[in-house]
């Protein structure tokens, strides 16, 4: 229970995985459907262009943003650089795709002639994007530029854990904004009487809210954290006689 | 940082606390602004009964619930079962002023003949409540009924804590999509013009967003955890040998 060198993955962690992977795919997937049933499917060079907008947030900004903290959960027994290495990496390709995404929604409004950054969703949108970019570039000078002390790292690291969930979750809500937006656009006074892209618009937000939950349960569970490994335990060893800087304990 | 029977508050805590608190208020100051100044006020005989449901939710899930999650933070060097029926009090508190809020919604729709939960906000709202609702029972059930065992105890407090923050999160959540709501549904193409109404509405989700972090960083803050008291680590070391089950730990 109590972090130490042990090697072995707890009973239950790849069923919350697991799970958790099936309500991301499933995520993807009725968003793809839902924009494939009721709005016309995705292309980029016309008014199909705004639905690239969701579908490369969901995967983006939820999908891979979450499985991207789900890493050092995961690859728990792994080697702790080639972790974050692919923790880095998620963390890019989710910013790429949620660069497309945006791009998709300004060009969009850019065509037709629609107020840019008016609305709530696109405040809150704006705000996760800079806050995932800053969060992204911080880390990245912190845990994978070689100039970074390890008492620095050590003293840093509960910051970026914290605001990488709230990050996370930050997205999350933004995206329901989304989705409510795009409903009532549309719908207007037929949300009310349970159209059936409404319903389903519904179940989809539904899900992206457990998504989030089941992401966070993954993440705080304390005896799930990760392990610290031998090698680093005796390098804290080593740097807490010579700095008497915290040691990192287990990430 | 490790806990211990320190009677001392950490220097930044009150500073965080006070932060959160300003933020607090100012939510229900502009709730009740937004409300005041755009909606007509409040009233319960009249149209205006619906506005009393943003501003009894805004108050009672997300002020009054907030507060309730902080108060093993700010009175960490109280007695636990004083701290713990301020807990349950604040909470009670809290739920009533929901009910309020549900009944004036529900109530507004029957009267003016409008469908009852179709939307997402609808459907996050009464599952938050449901949350809610079970979420005290059990809280109470286990940590101030007396017949619950020390060791059921400290089992399931991991479990109470984060599902505690998780129906937190989600009543921000569907608060933020509540208002959303309200403005679609009155702004219409307006909101996209920045009438004064989006803008300050749009703040006050960025407040409320605000606020959902803040407490959540109180309470996650690993140096800011209640320490465990000298009774209670007499009494733990008794259960201990006594029942071989986990030590409950800091709160």
């Amino acid at each position: 229970m109590e972090g130490g060198a042990a090697a072995s993955t707890p009973a239950a962690l790849p069923y919350y995985v697991a799970f958790s992977q099936l309500l991301g795919l499933t995520l993807v997937a009725m968003t793809g459907a839902w924009l494939g049933l009721y709005r016309g499917g995705i292309a980029w060079e016309s008014d199909l262009q705004f639905n690239a907008h969701p579908l490369c947030m969901v995967i983006g900004l939820i999908f891979l943003q979450g499985d991207a903290l789900l890493v050092y959960r995961v690859f728990r027994n792994e080697a702790k650089r080639t972790t974050k290495v692919l923790h880095g990496l998620l963390h890019i390709f989710a910013l790429v795709i949620a660069l497309v995404g945006l791009v998709a929604v300004f060009d969009y409004h850019r065509k037709e002639g629609y107020a840019d950054l008016y609305s709530l969703h696109s405040w809150c949108g704006i705000l996760v994007f800079v806050l995932y970019f800053v969060q992204w570039l911080v880390g990245f000078s912190f845990f994978l530029f070689p100039g970074a002390s390890f008492s620095l790292r050590s003293r840093y690291r509960p910051q970026h854990i914290f605001f990488g969930a709230t990050i996370f979750l930050l997205s999350v809500g933004t995206a329901l904004l989304g989705l409510k937006e795009a409903l009532l656009f549309k719908l207007r006074d037929k949300y009310s009487a349970f159209e059936p892209e409404g319903v389903l618009a519904n179940v989809l937000g539904l899900l992206l809210a457990c998504f989030g939950g089941a992401v966070l349960y993954i993440l705080t569970r304390a005896d799930w954290k990760r392990p610290s490994q031998a090698e680093e335990q005796a390098l804290s060893m080593d740097f807490k006689t010579l700095t008497e800087g915290d040691s990192p304990g287990s990430q």
